[in-house]
């Protein structure tokens, strides 16, 4: 049975990993016979929003690690247990969690830089040779973590495929419901909520995604 | 096209909505091209638990409706602004806080009551006649709310048993594949996480529970 690690970067889109893609990337894993272990860097949000009115709370302060474990039912581990070997590859979840938790483009755009824990962490399934698949705005760490020419998709937007070719990635326009893949690299992604208009949309791209990734997974 | 109505309890199975519940929800009526609104109470939670420790935290308070947003993308709206005529069913999913929040069974047994921002809300889909599926632990609501002889599952825990009954409840069992279906009351409910011991098991049961409620929605 393939053993897949799953990165988290908190709990709600506006601030943490997108749940429903979280969700859905389990699922797949799950019902492809895969067993899943939850990871997520033990370190505070960038911020925390209050997802009903949209606003910032400026009083609040939450943990990744802890946040995460409420998508992971409690199983999670912080990115600095991983062994490696107990691991056939990766899938990383977007929402603002990986663009302000895992790395800052949403504050740096092309600019950015990946957190250390977390660049340690995916470094480890990248040196081993493992698959590893971005959904949603995650690919944006790809160009950071892979080098010039690696190959990745975050669907269409304009301004957002201009900050991952700036920074040295190879960006192809995808649907929702495609798979970008990076045979060389053993990279897959998928735009996800970036174009989703519903839940089963998103579903769509993920199934084939998890599905790549471990027929990627020796 | 159908209209769902979904009732959240927070955002976290220790002190809120189960996750992987309510996502596999929304999924099962996307895919069955039924729109759905998320709907949560205006108040606090029973407590916060830390979810990777799984300690309470006594010094954080969170809202049920706030923390229902991350799970439904910002799209929830407090229980008071139902127009019922708007709605053709309901639908609840599990967690702690169907026991915590939405009534307090966690702490008082067969003496539970339900809230009664959420009794006001679910009778309007009763009144209607309008069919409500209760996912997990939600179910021990069912008594309060339909009184004498309706009938409903938890799975198979011999204490949440005799509670149901007590309360005047007609308990059936069943497996964690398995929907129980009150077709007089117009009630459907199955275990998920009461007995699933994967994410594929819970969405088993939940996608026959979403199935059958929208049949029974006229």
């Amino acid at each position: 049975m393939k053993k897949i690690a799953v990165l988290l970067s908190g709990c709600g889109v506006f601030d943490g990993t997108e749940i429903h893609e979280s969700v859905l990337t389990l699922l797949s894993l799950s019902k492809a016979g895969a067993q899943y272990q939850c990871f997520a860097p033990d370190i505070n949000q960038m911020h925390v929003v209050n997802h009903f009115t949209g606003e910032v709370d400026k009083t609040a302060t939450r943990n990744v690690l802890v946040e995460s474990a409420r998508i992971a039912r409690g199983e999670v581990k912080a990115t600095t247990e991983l062994d490696i070997t107990d691991f056939d590859a990766l899938v990383i979840p977007g929402g603002f969690g990986a663009a302000k938790n895992l790395c800052n483009f949403a504050t740096n755009g092309s600019e950015c830089e990946v957190n250390p824990l977390v660049t340690d962490f995916i470094n480890e399934f990248i040196l081993a040779k493992k698959p590893v698949g971005f959904i949603c705005i995650a690919p944006m760490m790809i160009p950071r973590l892979y080098g010039h020419g690696a190959k990745g998709t975050i669907g269409n937007d304009v301004d957002t495929v201009a900050a991952f070719n700036l920074m040295g990635g190879h960006h192809q326009a995808a649907t929702v419901h495609d798979i970008v893949v990076d045979e060389a690299n053993k990279i897959v992604s998928t735009p996800a909520y970036m174009l989703a208009g519903n839940i089963a949309e998103a579903h769509s791209g993920i199934e084939k995604l998890v599905a790549k990734v471990l027929e990627l997974a020796k």
